[in-house]
């Protein structure tokens, strides 16, 4: 089966990232994942949060926006509507937990990393992009902070990568476009580490519901592209 | 292996639902899991939100929202903070996907039911009880709407519960309380129909990561809880 | 005359007050007026507001708010609307004026108690029963401390309790429901010490206006009201 | 007894109520309770808020607020931190009841009035003076609307004005300035018709309780007050 | 050519200023610039904001406000919209730039002062009376502050005045009220010290655009008018 | 004399602007004033805001914002402070005019143009740039709607550039980048059409006070390096 753009349902869309895209940011990249694009960028500061503070151990938490016309339709801001939605925040939480796995936050020391994701362009996968991405920032802030000797070992203790995958007119596929995803009967982000083990899983069934064969399909499709992005951010890091 | 309270690991908490608990809204009743305490109350009301009018098709929503002193410490109160947090947000919008994904919105014609889940006692658990809690709410709400000819034929097309599985000490358990949830390494919040297919699973490694073993393993507790937890359901709602 | 309850003019609703509802909190009751619920919880910490530091003073204060779905239609929550409304902002105030009239502040020492007074189900006289609940709350909260020996002497030095009163079709009555309370021409809320002083009164001329033989009348009919709640707070804390 | 001012206890401040201080709003007038200063607009508008629309009744609301340094000290504008406190809602809600009660609904027809109450400067008794005063403003927008003739009968069915009156240092005093207030045994603020009801009557224990009889001496100096309140309202739309 | 109130192109409107209009303030005054009345007050306090904190220096800021019924129809009070619009951030923006061009910071040591500008009556030109004014006040202020030995000698290195101009029909014009300010091709606002040296110029064409000649005249005409309210100003303070 | 990036006085950084750099948006593109890069894009809606509702005409409004990390350190979001700054209300609204300046609004029909202006680096001159840059995205964006019929005529009037001058260490300066812009005692944003006319001028005093010799040369440069934005504006469109 052949999609609308062409790809086979276990192909990724094209990926690339452009490390140091930016100026500013101890570490930062464009990641685009087919036509969707989140810049992302991290900020090294020392200190930690209040509920840390004198615990030893650093922190790292994300945050997630879109800018109003990445999206086909204008979205109003989140600043001028004067609060976050439901979904940034959703998002926002999943970026952050899905780096702190692979932080050893004992090594980072009393210090604070800021993954910020902005999404200059969307057309699906926006959160996986955002946590692929976010885990190249981070790898680059963490080695300038190891290059100015502010940290003596790294606390990376592996790498994270996350895609989607979704049942679209009954087939399993790989990263899906918003073509796709809107269609999608099940829908699931998959995060993994880059030895291949689970840090998060989340399926949902956006019409109907699903059984544990489709349950496994899926997830034997986000293996494999998650691997593959794994030697994506490897070669961005190089 | 015996748990704290002396459950074996693929028992449910002491599982009471309370239907009608109280007088107002269309469907009601108190859940407790242990000693997690949930009041879900179904709100019917003619008319949807406005990017639904004239569809012909209703909506379904759910709030979520704790009391101050739920838990062992007090929290500040979100109305007098100014705002909802994220973890408020991602657990109201659960609950309503959950709840979605057994309603036939045609059916339901231009009607809105909205689901509050307010935590009374927490003690572990309180999104799924309160997904499982919701659904009775609701189908006595659809069961009130029948009684007084707003609705002709039910939009319900099956029950859908909840229940969190994790891994505790390297040993994948069912239903946690708080003292198991806050040392678990993985924790995984499963919706499952009455019919026992999947609507939602939501796996987060939060010390470390999980492989596809342990994925199954939590799977298999979560899909037997959840059929236990469906039967809790039908008797309620007897 | 008798009500449509069946009630005489000078007749309390059923009051029912369950110490220790829940289990968090160091003092909570449910209280019931009739069909009114209110869950009253102290939560009771070391130190004091910033204005407060360095006084050797305590401090007492309150939160008042009603689930959505405690009256007979739904109100969105004040969470979401992000902003707390007038009524709520009054009641909270007067709860916490009420309480504070009846502790010694020296005595509490640089701690603080808030009382948070949530309305599980409201059928008029919510902010009375809130402060009659509250004030049993507290009481068990002063004795916890006591118990603890976070204080050594109590800084109570009255009970307090509260009841509505008012003028339906000509007549004063006493502790009205809602049903009465919307046709109500005359409206007061009467906070009296246990030893039978006033702390508040708040009469307000809902249609139309008063003179000074209705307000004698409404305050006979309170603190007879006041006397008998009083007994109820002393079977509760026995 | 005497007071720091050379009042004796039943003696009103200097009062002073200049009508037309301004050029804008339909009514309008400054007045002066000594040295408290309250500028109060009234705005005629056609229609009314939504929840009255098509009931052939007015409305009638204020608005209550205080310059950042009407005070000693200064305070935070509410407008920068972003809400309304509790004490101004209190205040706004009070003018606002205090005024309907002596508007006649219908006649005022699907028409809006808002009273502003700006306290450019406060010595105590604000509120009071804010409610003589809207009362004023309120009569001259009537005016204006009948010589406009917006309207064709007057809805003003009486006046309204309210003055404080308190037990400090176990004295009853009537009209309370600053200095008095914050040693205040009990405070009370009785808002009274040019007839001599009462409309609303709030009294509090500031430190301590009260007992009747202060009660009924305070309601003896607050209903002489308000009466000779009454002849500068007279004098002041002459 | 004479305008509608009779002056010429190059006349100010009747410039009053009331120094120690209110009590409070440790400097204040009413400005009016014809029928635009301006309460200005500023509030000395020992301190500095905490980005300040520690350099030896002091601050000085500015906030501007409208009462809701300033203007002919009545504005919402930012307070319940719960947030502060562009105009008025803007404004708040401009007064403190313009008073700090005048005041050494290093002179007033680690002292704050806020001017409060708050607009009583509005009709154009409120920005540049309040300026004006606000340099009144501080003035007075600073006069305080050395009379109590807060200050050995005074931070203000010049005054500083404001007026706005701008072309109405073709002809360049001085001190325009909101009749020909809704007319006015173009706008423009200058502020300029004692000495006659510019510290701000802000030119906006509202309809079509200036050129360099027009600039010319219109500034020719702000320095005339600046110079004559710096000898309002020296008046009001003598 | 020879600056820090070896321009000379009257030179502008290298300017690039790249038409059409992301997909969504009916006009877009990146504009570089050197390190300065802003992304700008045009919305076009059918409709305009209530209050222009039925009047015939258009309206154009723009957005300004800046991601967290366009800066050498980290700022917060406006969207997670729940409020948007004085200094983006200001630019925001500043762009706005400028380019309503150069729209005849009748025709463009009750059509609205948003422009987002989103700083991904900022390196001085952020409001500039977004202005001259709106501009190639409001042509592009009218373009679009001819060709689709949208509109019969162009309401472009002109086109506008603007440019930032300063005089630094007594030197007068063209185009400041940020290093140059902190050191400036005299600051100023000069918005000017193609044919060469002002739209706006804001110039500010940031150390001392600044005369009018000293106002003509900033002119001068100013009129010079828009009439070579201008240029480019003209390329990027052709």
């Amino acid at each position: 089966m052949t999609r609308h753009d062409s790809r086979s349902v276990d192909d990724l869309r094209d990926i690339r990232i452009t490390p140091n895209w930016q100026d500013a940011g101890e570490g930062n990249c464009l990641i685009e994942f087919g036509r969707t694009k989140v810049l992302c960028t991290a900020s090294f500061t020392e200190g930690v949060p209040r509920w840390k503070s004198g615990s030893g151990e650093g922190w790292v938490t994300a945050e997630y926006a879109m800018l109003p016309r990445a999206t086909d339709s204008r979205s109003a801001r989140e600043s001028v509507k004067g609060k976050i939605g439901g979904r940034t925040h959703e998002i926002s939480r999943l970026i952050g937990r899905s780096l702190r796995a692979v932080v050893d936050m004992s090594k980072l020391g009393e210090n604070s990393i800021v993954l910020d994701c902005d999404v200059l362009q969307a057309d699906g996968g926006t959160r996986t992009a955002s946590i692929t991405g976010a885990y190249v920032a981070l790898a680059l802030a963490v080695e300038w902070a190891l290059d100015n000797k502010i940290l003596t070992e790294s606390p990376l203790t592996d790498s994270v990568a996350a895609v989607s995958v979704g049942i679209v007119d009954g087939t399993p596929m790989l990263d899906l476009p918003y073509e796709e995803d809107v269609r999608a009967e099940t829908d699931m982000n998959v995060v993994v580490t880059g030895s291949g083990s689970f840090v998060e899983i989340q399926g949902t069934a956006e019409d109907g519901t699903f059984d544990r064969d489709e349950l496994n399909a899926l997830l034997d499709l986000a293996l494999a592209g998650t691997a593959r992005l794994t030697e994506f951010q490897k070669e961005a890091l190089a």
